[in-house]
């Protein structure tokens, strides 16, 4: 039997990967006059005078709703709503393993971005947060942004920042372990979706100022009529000299190669014309812009890749579990900018100075000092920001 | 320390009645490649090809939306969605404890039936069921009905439909004890809102066909004009000798009353017109509308009312779990008449002819055999009318 096989067999074994238990005792009448009626009014009495008494008398502080539009299902595209759930359920299993979270997966049979919107916010009063995935862009960005505004819990499109925390934490390591600073940098970004410009505008933010940005056609550059409206905004705050050319044209000279595009379109010969010591991170999965062996024939320090059979794996399971973690133990109103910082620095910072080499800059997955870790920095983030709420 | 502190100190330490958990393993990068990528895209790849595989590849097929706007909640009225979730979550306890089927929680934060209706339509795909709770009259109605046009799995508003089984249980039985036919009794029902409708439809389809309905002002009759639509409705097939006057005058030589109304509107002296060896159901919660003792003070032969601490009671809990197992179990598109019809039947015959006596005409809540039964015969009438889908 084949690994599509024994993933197939398992899932149908498994009659799905999750589960909603009941935390209280249900077995006689006197169980029942506590848990449901007459006793169950108390507790609604006490939250109708108080919502926020929602957290603590419902499962609401732990739970984190999972929701997708199965526009963008890992590399599988629009394959529809009810497809995209074993992902989703999935994910609610690591956010269970991982953080303790409870997370309950759900699919929106819609590509309106108005209805979206609306039937989250209408349901977010049952959950404390919510992780959006797998949702296409452009329409990723709007619903986000929308929801953020219309929403009172934390809104997190994972793969947008997720992503973008766990890139920036194998770029926090690799600039730590070749003596460089963020801000002298000089970084390609090869992709310009959804991830690629939240990792971009992440790095930024954490002090990147030096960013070239490229798609199947070239060098991003302000004024071209071929971008879209998300990377026209990048295009205004990137490639200040307004460079154009070609993705080899860019990487020459380059400090960092960051690609999450497509497999194969970074050669060793192009990686041999960066910088000295140059960093390579081919996020494209399953098969990366350059294997990591290509990459060192051309001279690159240190290299990350999405896949486990690698060193330096960039994985979002570093991220997703301790973000939540840490926003639910605050009942935080939001993921704010400062807390994906934190994050990331959490996340590298794992990794002692003593562990850190060219092929140890991201702790494994399983590595069990990671949530904990990013959990306490997002919670501490949250307060100092100011959007904690106990 | 008095119940109701007692209950609230419960839901502090539960923390909610409901958790998530996972039903695959997540311990290691094996784990990981089977649950999640890459292995997680041969289920998403199936159910792409055919979504009813979603029934096969994730929970869905044993997972049901319990869905709430907060506006009928127990007897405590329009306390808003968030206050509502104790009871919803209540009930997802009681699905798991009772029918093993997995039932998750969710208020929508909205009180526009359009709003509602499309909302759960939405998220309709990541289910195998919906039971409505505890939304207010006569938004309820219209809710229900649309979703049943737009949506292909369950949709069952359990204050209307559950209510109206159980009663129909008590009713069979009781009929049976006191050698009636449902054809030939006359039945009077006190309270005129969702579930008193939802009641003398169902007893009519079962057979009843001499019903008169009362509301605050008196005998419901056509062309009354303080009638609201619903009502008006009723009016229509219910009193077709136009009678007029107070449920005093309703009552007399009637077989049967069915209060789903409110504390102590009949009197004995009321049930003493009644018809010879009468029966009384007297539904309002906590305080019936006639309490037993005086019920049969009055001549009374059979009392049943919602409480547990009196023979007879008649408690959702008999219902909705054996409906929605045996829906789910053929992967039923529609809860029918027909499948409640066998559902009452069932509840009704779990009383062996030995065991019927006036004061044990209804299963108890816990009574083991009442869930195995009445999914049994939800599934088969479900096959039997064509709803089912395995």
């Amino acid at each position: 039997m084949d690994a599509k096989e024994r993933a197939l067999l398992a899932h149908e074994e498994w009659g799905g990967k999750i589960e909603v238990v009941a935390r209280c005792p249900v077995e006689n009448r006197e169980d029942l006059s506590i848990a449901y009626t007459p006793g169950v009014a108390e507790p609604c009495l006490k939250i109708k005078d108080d919502p926020s008494l929602s957290y603590k008398y419902t499962r609401r502080h732990n739970l984190v709703a999972v929701i997708t539009d199965g526009t963008a299902v890992l590399g599988l595209g629009d394959i529809g709503p009810e497809a995209g759930m074993p992902v989703m359920e999935g994910k609610c299993a690591l956010f269970k393993a991982f953080a303790d979270v409870d997370a309950f997966p759900l699919c929106v049979k819609s590509k309106d971005v108005d209805e979206i919107v609306r039937t989250i916010q209408l349901i977010s009063g049952s959950f404390g947060g919510v992780n959006l995935e797998d949702i296409a862009a452009p329409r990723c960005f709007e619903i986000e942004r929308r929801l953020k505004e219309v929403c009172d819990i934390p809104i997190f499109h994972d793969d947008q920042h997720g992503t973008a925390v766990c890139c920036a934490a194998a770029m926090i390591n690799a600039c730590r372990l070749t003596g460089r600073d963020l801000k002298d940098i000089k970084l390609v970004v090869n992709g310009c979706g959804a991830a690629a410009i939240a990792v971009t505008k992440f790095l930024m933010f954490l002090g990147v100022q030096n960013v070239i940005m490229c798609e199947r056609f070239g060098i991003v550059c302000e004024g071209d009529e071929r971008l879209n409206p998300a990377q026209a905004e990048m295009a205004k705050i990137t490639n200040r000299d307004h460079m154009t050319g070609t993705l080899a044209d860019a990487v020459k000279g380059a400090d960092v190669f960051f690609g999450l595009s497509a497999p194969g379109v970074l050669t060793a010969e192009m990686v041999s014309t960066m910088a000295k010591d140059p960093m390579v991170f081919a996020m494209a999965n399953p098969v990366p812009e350059i294997w990591p062996d290509e990459a060192k024939k051309g001279g690159a320090a240190v290299v990350g890749t999405g896949r486990s059979d690698y060193p330096n794996q960039i994985n979002n399971v570093l991220a997703f579990p301790g973000i939540f973690r840490g926003a639910l133990d605050v009942r935080a109103s939001d993921i704010n900018e400062e807390m994906k910082m934190a994050a990331a620095y959490a996340i590298a910072h794992v990794i002692t100075d003593e562990e850190l080499s060219a092929d140890n800059i991201m702790p494994l997955a399983f590595d069990a000092r990671v949530t904990g870790a990013v959990a306490k920095a997002v919670a501490d983030a949250a307060v100092r920001t100011g959007v904690a709420r106990v």
